[in-house]
């Protein structure tokens, strides 16, 4: 049998878990605390940071992969050299924890991206003001997800707190038509399956919904999105699910915005919108294991996020209200802004599944 | 948080965890062994007929329900006396446990059914002989499954054995075009949901494949079917999943084989072809949550059984030979005839459908 091991409690590796009952995987979970989201499969409580604790995680595992991008390069890199599979490898996860190696790194693969700079003081980011009509968008290279450690500034020293901790990535403010995600899987042996493009909306810089496939789609940017979602998983060398963010810009562009090496909330449509989930395919790239059907089991898929809380009588109310509505609840407790599930309608007609989805997600008071 | 406590460790309860995951839903099982089936959810490991395991494991949970039908009526009756939601209840499952008793309470609702009687002697099983060609089906009343305490006779002796020990259910051998099977869940406030008629093949008296809707159905048989099991399951006052498996018989009738009040091998194929499982509907079933949608996912499903293992190489090779397969393993060991996974397709064609879960199932060898 199997044994994966994933670094990380989170609802990722817990939305894991069903994929691997199916298929007669083995899953360990190294989680942050005795509660986390995927405590049915935590095997150690224990610090991703510490890098015995990890090391003597991963033994008995086939592999290990993550929940997150965090786990820091150097136990990475100790997994590596006691010879324990790392799927994706720190040489592809580093461009999924730093953001200027990732811009650095893709522009050397030629991939369609934002105009950018690195900037190591506020005259340099005056200057790419002046070059980007005086308004840009400053991100710190790590730590920042869901909105965080990003700032659209149109003041040289309206980043000044984070320049005095090292270099930020500056990028031009993209006029976008609407914001695109691309899911890939990558097995090692190179096999790489895509997923139909989606499109996300986004609420305060945090994903809120998903439509699957992207509606009133051109060909030209299907064929855009599939190529870099193919050049970055093979140029990276990733493994398991890749998501490419990208935006659709108003002159016709398809650029991409940021990279996760994981499922990813774009991809929980997947879950019952799919042949194969992000999840299942995940658990088989890495496993270097043979790649599933990616189709669509609906012409229309709508997923949204629920933030806060779900609590049994508001799930209760939901199913009660829409029978087809796919419900999924991340045994998380309750805490204002956090995502804590999600609700999945898939159908025929895309106005009908997305007031399904909607009228469902509703009966989650946003906390 | 909903509690859930299953007792049984099998597949029946390990193919819960990924509704109960979904949902939210804390699942407990009180599994037989350490190493069952279900094991990622078992929180005790006990016997099913030791009351007092039974209410200690039961503490705790919302309700009490079954990945088999084995628990003694004794043991449930004090799970009733201590104020536990037994679902279904032991009422309702004596008709699950009994064949006999299935019999007579089925001919007091007047649902169609083979001739039987009960029979105490070789004298009077040699008078139902006479009167039914020379031939009849002789079953035990109890701890029959999958063939076994099943015998085709055509000797008033030949159930002897059996006789010693109490009386026998002897049934009309019936001439069936085929059999099929109804599913259907019931709340405790009454509601129920049907999911669309199957078509089980049985080799060596054993379910060996599910065809999902039974094909060249006619709106006759389709309709008898669902009254039957609706019929079935608020006469005996089903709670969770009820699966009635029935003869369609070559003179046109639909007659009531066996009952099963759990989730049910006809069932499985509704893990992927359906909007909902029959995992997640007993689960919303017995906690009397609002039932799900049971719509198909596409026009035609098939699942094949696997017995003996499921190795990972041959794991590997059937998901490489047919990406679009669902391989479910149930976590055994290698057991000669024991169902240790099944394998799902669904698709628009059933001829197409059918090949692809047949070849995917041929990389597990019957052991």
């Amino acid at each position: 049998m199997a044994v994966v091991g994933v670094i990380g409690g989170g609802q990722l590796a817990r939305m894991m878990i069903p994929a691997a009952v199916a298929l007669g995987i083995e899953l360990r979970v190294l989680a942050e605390a005795p509660d986390s989201s995927a405590r049915l499969a935590a095997t150690v409580v224990g610090d991703y940071r510490d890098t015995a604790a990890v090391l003597a995680f991963a033994r008995g595992c086939d592999v290990i992969t993550f929940d997150h991008e965090h786990v820091p390069q150097e136990v990475l890199r100790a997994l590596l050299a006691a010879g324990v599979a790392v799927r994706p490898g720190p040489d592809a996860l580093l461009y999924a924890q730093d953001k200027l190696a990732m811009r650095e790194r893709l522009t050397e693969l030629g991939v369609p991206q934002p105009d950018w700079a690195r900037v190591d003081s506020a005259e340099q980011l005056a200057l790419f003001l002046a070059d980007h009509g005086g308004r840009a968008v400053v991100k710190t290279p790590r730590g920042g997800y869901d909105g965080k450690g990003v700032r659209v500034v149109d003041d040289a020293h309206a980043a000044d707190d984070w320049l005095a901790n090292g270099p930020v990535l500056v990028e031009e403010l993209v006029h976008f038509e609407r914001e695109l995600a691309q899911l890939v899987a990558r097995r090692p042996s190179g096999n790489a399956q895509l997923w139909p493009l989606v499109e996300t909306v986004q609420r305060g810089g945090v994903c809120a919904e998903v439509i699957a496939p992207a509606p009133q789609l051109t060909d030209a940017v299907e064929r855009a999105a599939a190529e870099i979602a193919t050049t970055v998983a093979h140029g990276l060398g990733v493994t398991g699910v890749l998501a490419v963010e990208l935006f659709e810009s108003t002159d016709g562009r398809v650029l991409v915005n940021e990279l996760a090496m994981r499922p990813h909330n774009s991809g929980h449509v997947t879950i019952d919108g799919s042949i194969t989930s992000q999840f299942e395919q995940h658990l088989r790239a890495v496993l270097d294991w043979p790649l599933g059907d990616t189709s669509a089991l609906a012409p229309w898929g709508v997923m949204i996020n629920v933030f806060g809380s779900l609590p049994d009588p508001a799930i209760v109310a939901a199913l009660g209200h829409q029978s087809s509505a796919k419900v999924h609840a991340y045994g998380k407790g309750p805490r204002a802004g956090r995502k804590a599930g999600h609700v999945t309608v898939i159908g025929d007609d895309l106005d009908d599944a997305a007031f399904r989805a909607r009228a469902a997600a509703s009966h989650f008071d946003a906390l």
